[in-house]
């Protein structure tokens, strides 16, 4: 950092947030991905003002600004691949406001998103989006990644949720998009072009966020499948029916094993497949409709469908899904985490995909998701040490994204880009596509200042797995 | 229309899609806004590489460009007020597509949203978006000006339902943007740029919309209020009873009587407020819920209170609501339609607002609208010819739009700016919010080809209504 733009840094932030050592800046070196980038420097401002003014600073003396909540991204997304500055939102967490009257949450970014669940139950309310890590991510990573966990089905994801913004451009600027109004078509939706953005575009400093009332109660049941296929056509006839549940989680067979193994808990060793699908609404409507599902995956060759009638059954059939992640954690020391999302039709074909990658280079592939969005969680557990395996996962990473384009997907569907699936981006968008992005880019953020080295590929960067 | 243009385009497009003649052209001068510009030709496309082509023309020879569907634009969408061409859309109507395993349609610009409704409730399906256009407008111009209707309380608004599109952008190239899955989150998301900018960014070609399970069934219930402020409350309170009405309409004292003096039908002329709501859902759940909505409004002082015990009944219900448009149009020569939206808790308050702008101008000023999601359509009654009343109107407009936004709501939420409410973006938005918009607008369309006077003001423009 050169010794000029320190000088003008000291001038707006004080000292005691300004870390430099190399101890407190290696801290902010790494996320849930397994890249690691040491910053220059770290800040952690407390308001829009202050951060207004170290964007025009860094504007001036061109340093890279990587804003940072938990740091919970599983694709890069706070690393701070080309140095520069980190900006540690977390101190930024003073409003978590529950408007009752108009159904709507003001939250500053560095609240972490279960605390607005938490706040909304209380007042009768409800924020859809859950992802695993709603307990310790911050609500303005969830926002920048257009994070959204199992709800997606039947509430639509985060960005459905969000509308209006206080946001610091890329130039330092401080502006406000959307309101407190549902409808609004005033302009362009900036709102929904920052979320999921992944902090290239601005930086949140305050949401405004749709609620919606709290839903009377839920239901939930487990089915298990001797065969994959089935469990396909049971996700398609319920949704065939009428019938959208709240959740719709599957877990393949690599993935029961492992959670078997990390805790034995009866799950069956030989299914292919293990359907947990939660409904929720009126008691009166789920009770007929939970009665239905199951009636459903019955009748498509489930060999064992359980209904439960306690709380306590409910958590147990939870925790089975609740453990998959540490369940596969404790597989190995690297765990890469995909979100290739397909058409929900094409479930059935992605899983038989992914079972040929998984028996071509012979990783450790398990596969869980939320499938009744199509939005599929292939894991890889590997070791980021072992090069020779490491190459296989590069190549079996890459037939995975080419599998879900391919079968009319994406290549994530709530992790992002970030540094990781950057060099794939063309794959799905087309030449063209990437250049219209670009455009938005490079008119907001000219010196480009905010998350370089994100989304973007740089030239010639064809690689998945950053190998080192 | 300078003759090597048009030379060049004949090269395209066949002589029997391209109008030139001044009778067919003035066929293409107006909208439901109330101003009038005459094209200098009129083009009818087939498909994207046509609209590609001509756009490219277009470039080269700085010929304005206005795509236009049905022409039902309430703010002057597809007015050619620069001159130059209007693409009439309309014949690029050949795909209708309900994908009923993924539960979404795939959409040609050109066809009529209602028959969207049709089509997908075949298939047991549900498109939510129903502007009071829907018999007439096209999706392309719904999606374009991201125009909802009453659903957008329990289902949000158009854009919440596009999840891909094809696109010609402002320099003649197609992109695909976004795809057939909900989740989605590789790049930024464009769909939703392009949804609502109004014609500015690109000409939609194709688009696929999510469909959701069509609900079982509906209830609907009408109450009248002596007292404006206490069909306020009863909307406060029945949302905060956790019930989500898929419809929350507002008709007021200068409503009821104009839809009464059009076809009297008994509607309470003392009343200041008539609610209707309805409730869709499990049966069981929404005979509860309608049953609880009704003792709330009595219990906030309906003076009458009647639940659709039938078909017809609900028909009846209904048929005040849907006689509003032509009752005002009788009213006058020159309709000025707003759609000014506060967040709900505030509609009481604008109500106040809007009544003291009819008195301080004595103008004919009749309000009805969605107020579950708060928002209004103030419509005012006038003769265009009538200069100093078209003075007053002016800015009686001005002050509607003041009101809005001193109260935390916005311009428009859903009819679009258009021509006639851009001199008021900054109102709403500040220079900043403006310009960043104009950047993106900037970037990716150099030459301003794509419908131009559109939706940012010329410059010392100030006028909201065009008097001539």
């Amino acid at each position: 950092m050169e010794k000029e733009a320190l000088v003008d840094l000291r001038q707006v932030i004080p000292g005691d947030r300004m870390f430099l050592d190399l101890a407190e800046r290696y801290c902010y070196s790494y996320d849930a991905s397994f890249g690691e980038y040491l910053p220059e420097i770290v800040i952690q401002p407390k308001n829009a003002e202050e951060i207004s003014e170290v964007v025009k600073l860094a504007n001036t003396h061109k340093i890279p600004v990587y804003p940072r909540g938990s740091g919970t991204s599983l694709s890069g997304g706070p690393l701070p691949v080309k140095g520069g500055m980190v900006l540690d939102m977390t101190l930024l967490r003073d409003k978590l406001i529950i408007d009752r009257e108009n159904m709507l949450a003001i939250v500053s970014p560095g609240v972490i998103t279960a605390d607005i669940h938490k706040k909304a139950e209380e007042a009768g309310l409800f924020y859809p989006p859950d992802p695993s890590s709603s307990n310790v991510a911050t609500i303005g990573g969830n926002l920048l990644e257009n994070s959204s966990g199992p709800k997606g089905l039947k509430y639509g994801t985060t960005k459905e949720y969000v509308i209006g913004l206080e946001v610091v451009t890329p130039t330092g600027e401080i502006i406000r998009t959307g309101g407190k109004t549902v409808k609004n078509v005033t302009g362009y939706d900036l709102t929904r072009l920052i979320v999921g953005s992944e902090g290239t575009l601005g930086i949140v400093t305050e949401a405004i966020i749709r609620l919606i009332p709290k839903p009377q109660s839920k239901q939930t049941f487990v089915a298990h499948f001797n065969h994959l296929i089935d469990s396909g056509h049971a996700i398609t006839s319920i949704l065939s029916s009428g019938i959208l549940p709240s959740a719709l989680e599957l877990m393949d067979n690599a993935c029961i094993r492992a959670v078997e193994s990390y805790r034995p808990s009866g799950l069956p060793l030989q299914a292919e497949a293990i359907l947990i699908i939660e409904i929720d609404g009126h008691p009166l409507a789920i009770e007929e409709e939970i009665n239905k599902c199951a009636d459903i995956c019955r009748a498509e060759g489930a060999s064992y469908v359980k209904i439960a009638e306690t709380e306590e059954e409910r958590q147990t059939i939870w925790s089975a899904r609740q453990s998959v992640s540490p369940a596969i954690t404790q597989m190995g020391p690297t765990k890469i985490s995909e979100d290739a999302t397909v058409p929900r039709s094409q479930i059935p074909a992605m899983m038989e995909r992914l079972n040929n990658i998984r028996e071509k280079y012979g990783l450790n592939l398990v596969v869980f998701g939320h499938a009744g969005d199509g939005n599929l969680h292939p894991n890889i557990i590997t070791d980021k040490r072992n090069i020779t395996e490491m190459k296989k996962v590069e190549l079996a990473v890459s037939e995975i994204f080419e599998a879900a384009i391919e079968l009319g997907g994406t290549l994530s569907g709530e992790h992002g880009i970030g540094t990781l699936k950057s060099p794939y981006m063309e794959m799905e968008l087309g030449i063209t596509g990437v250049n219209m992005m670009k455009k938005i880019k490079e008119a907001w953020d000219p010196n480009n200042i905010l998350n370089p080295g994100k989304i973007f590929p740089d030239k010639g960067q064809t690689r998945v797995v950053l190998v080192t």
